[in-house]
């Protein structure tokens, strides 16, 4: 596939991440008013939401954009998101007759506040990217037992907070926590001293599922992805997680990028799952290319300085997909719903380079990194910006995603609102 | 406080859980019709939803028991759920004006179907009860590695699925997944063989929050409780749970009495909670009795069978409140919304008869239960119906819950739909 043209001329370009092949989903607002439901085109917007209002698209239901959130859109199942990219394909692309009809609808980026693209129903976070399991496991385990005996077997994971999950943009005060360092009596309660951010991706369930669900299925089932930051406070986490798993450490804010990259987009980039050491059972096998070249970084940005990219990667470094992740989720019969978000874990490549969290690339603290700047970092500092890229690079375009941004604020003086 | 009297004289009894001091909320049906919200007194329901339609409620917004759940009501804050409780009881009392202009709006409890009572929004369930996790502690670590170090210094709980919550009267069909025995070189996926039951509270939070909040407004936060049973599946546990916490062998099924008993009901059974071996740290000390004496048992029931009850215990016997767990929850920052669900964790007593699991009951399958019937159990076996009960146990009355009742059917032949 090679660049599509748009009459939408800053979509015709292979640097904009949002060419007419994209189509990514989002949410934008201006000023005070409702929300509106939109779908990125080069640095525009067409708003879909008063399109609706005006009577120009056709969907099996009325109103599906007026709750600003595309769960509605994506309860209607999967013919109908692919006659509706048909439809909006045919209206934005060059030479369209539709254009003098949809012009008028198109909105600046530059104009808006992106808004949550859809209601977070529940949020599951996987560990699902090897590297960064052995790295982590051998740091508090040691090499040889780096990793857990489940972890070759099942996609492990652990229920998080769909209440804590924030769209790109909005700042984060570092949490206060119970926190014991490894020579301390007691736990106290205090500001994480060790706040980190895991680079991921999520999947979006689209189409709700009630009992265990193959492979094949989860995968037609998940609607699209987005960039994800779990920001991590490693400190409280620490102390908390044994035997019950990730709680308060997690549970500050996810970041999720604004715009919901669609299956359909990345189609043309499927790629396979690495090589397993163990086959793994019948219920959890790959049945096709279900990894996507994406090409992923993290950039840091300290108060009023200077850009530096800590990390890059690729979604492909990953053991699991997530429709396998999907796959798992559902085996205990566990209902999953349209706004189900899934977080892939961290996604570290094997270079030292490549990795996804600061706990990774400062090897715990150990060997802080040294900035562009020469300024140096073992965790994130307040003021920090912390921003994931992604991108996957066709012939001549690419498909991005927006920004996963956050800066992180000091912790609040005292913690307790009175 | 003594027994209310009520012009509903199946109200008027020391052995019904709904006289009028009680006066839980529900959600209702008649065959097809569209479910009502209603309140429990004697053997009748109040529909509230057709009396908001009639007119004859006065809350500050309208169509608020539209919606076949009580989160709306919940949202409207503590005054209205104040001012409601009262206006119900005006309505209700013996000798009430209201009697000839309400009696209309009675429905026998007979003749309906329990739904869900609310929208669970998310879902988390502790582990906060010593007993318990000093047996499973001691089972899978030995006596001396029983609690975990964070154990006594905050409430230890994870994120379960909200989508797997269900009303009581809920059939769940046995759960397949991945397991492996301790002798086994590697994992297989079949039907889980050691099905089991948790006994626990649930609260249910009415009022949000975004940010930290002390144990005092945790407290105030709460809207009511309800029994609860987390069936877990110790087998997908023991295999997945390390280190990322329960998973899949929580994700079948949570069952929940079908009323809401409100806090206002519950409050004169405040109690202390036990002395503590470490002091907590402050932002989770008590500030006052806010466990509750209540009655708890489990009951057993073999297809087509007798009835055996194989526990009794008490809600004081827990570590930690509600509202500590609550507060505990929010540390991070984590914004908790109406209609978070929490789960107590497991209610055992001291004594092997007052355990709140067969996990706990058989000791892990060594030590099986014998029935009324005299056969045994060491897990739950196809066909069983399990059946929680509470009441806290006033001076002439008592304030019950409905049961939480489910009945285990096979596992699906084949797990997955083709």
């Amino acid at each position: 596939m090679s660049l599509m043209t748009s009459w939408v001329t800053s979509a015709n370009s292979d640097q904009t991440p949002f060419p007419l092949n994209n189509l990514p989903y989002g949410v934008f607002s201006r000023g005070d008013e409702w929300p509106h439901c939109g779908v990125a085109i080069g640095d525009m917007i067409l708003d879909v939401t008063a399109l609706e209002q005006a009577g120009m698209l056709y969907l099996p239901e009325d109103e599906v954009f007026e709750t600003a959130a595309w769960n509605e859109f994506m309860d209607l199942g999967a013919d109908t998101w692919a006659a509706f990219r048909k439809a909006l394909t045919d209206m934005l692309a060059m030479g369209s007759d539709k254009q003098k009809a949809v012009e008028g609808y198109l909105v600046a980026q530059a104009d808006v506040q992106m808004q949550m693209p859809f209601d977070v129903v529940e949020y599951t976070d996987f560990y699902a990217g090897k590297h960064h399991a052995t790295n982590v496991g051998t740091m508090f385990r040691g090499a040889e037992n780096a990793l857990p005996p489940n972890w070759l077997h099942i996609p492990i994971g652990y229920n998080g907070r769909a209440s804590s999950v924030v769209v790109s943009g909005t700042d984060i005060h570092r949490p206060w926590g119970q926190l014991k360092g490894p020579n301390d009596d007691l736990p106290r309660f205090g500001p994480s001293a060790r706040f980190d951010i895991e680079l991921e991706m999520g999947a979006i369930v689209g189409t709700a599922s009630d009992g265990p669900i193959t492979v094949a299925q989860a995968d037609a089932n998940i609607f699209g992805y987005v960039l994800l930051n779990d920001w991590s406070a490693r400190d409280i986490q620490a102390w908390e997680y044994q035997p019950l798993g990730p709680f308060q450490g997690k549970a500050t804010a996810t970041t999720i990028s604004p715009w919901i990259v669609t299956k359909a987009a990345l189609e043309p980039f499927r790629c396979d799952t690495p090589a397993r050491e163990f086959e793994l059972l019948p219920h959890l096998r790959d049945v096709g290319p279900m990894l996507y070249d994406i090409d992923l970084s993290v950039e840091i940005t300290p108060e009023g300085g200077t850009t530096s990219t800590i990390a890059r990667t690729n979604y492909s470094e990953m053991y699991y997909s997530a429709a396998q992740q999907l796959a798992h989720h559902t085996t205990s019969g566990c209902p999953m719903r349209t706004g189900d978000l899934l977080g892939s874990g961290t996604i570290s490549g094997p270079d030292k380079s490549q990795y996804g969290s600061l706990l990774e690339m400062s090897w715990g603290g150990k060997e802080p990194l040294t900035l562009e700047t020469g300024e140096t970092r073992s965790f994130i500092e307040d003021g920090d910006t912390l921003a994931l890229q992604g991108a996957a690079k066709g012939d001549g375009y690419i498909i991005g995603f927006g920004g996963c941004v956050g800066t992180l604020l000091p912790a609040l003086e005292t913690p307790f609102k009175t």
